[in-house]
């Protein structure tokens, strides 16, 4: 059984995907998981010293965004992007948002 | 005598921008901007009930992120879009958020 609930991507709102976006360190994340086939948890973490609790947040976050999904293997959760459904959602965005982060 | 303050595109950090046009309010706002030369505060309002503190402070945020001039002209305060300033600054990025508003 699914313990994260993931949203269609057309129900996701431009201005919730923007603001998801409008945060260093989930968009530190992002570009992560860009790069990176997929996450656990811990290692999509943006530094060590961030608290548990704020980490969950920012993924919920992304996941309702429909930027990641996260599901469980083992004991680990595992996130990856959404990145093809999303840029079918919002053609172009995330290439243009990445291509400007360290701007 | 200038009444308002502008950033420097440069100094304006990509997360600001993105926050700035995370609002459906802003958002339909900078499009309105996008398609015409420029337009007096109460013109920018994304409506009519919108109250005058709200605007006030939606039209601050703009600023603030480097998207929006706001100069006066006789007895009105004009608003433009600091189009390509913003483009040089984040190039893609407007157009990217623009061309995915109504999807």
């Amino acid at each position: 059984m699914p313990r994260f609930t993931h949203p269609r991507l057309e129900d996701v709102p431009l201005e919730l995907a923007l603001h998801a976006l409008a945060d260093p360190n989930r968009l530190a994340m992002v570009a992560r998981l860009a790069d990176t086939e997929q996450l656990s948890c811990t290692n999509a973490a943006p530094c060590d010293s961030i608290p548990k609790s704020t980490l969950s947040n920012h993924l919920k976050l992304l996941r309702a965004a429909g930027l990641i999904e996260t599901t469980q293997a083992g004991r680990e959760m595992i996130n990856r992007l959404r990145r093809k459904e999303f840029e079918q959602r919002f053609p172009g965005l995330l290439d243009a948002i990445l291509a400007n982060r360290l701007a």
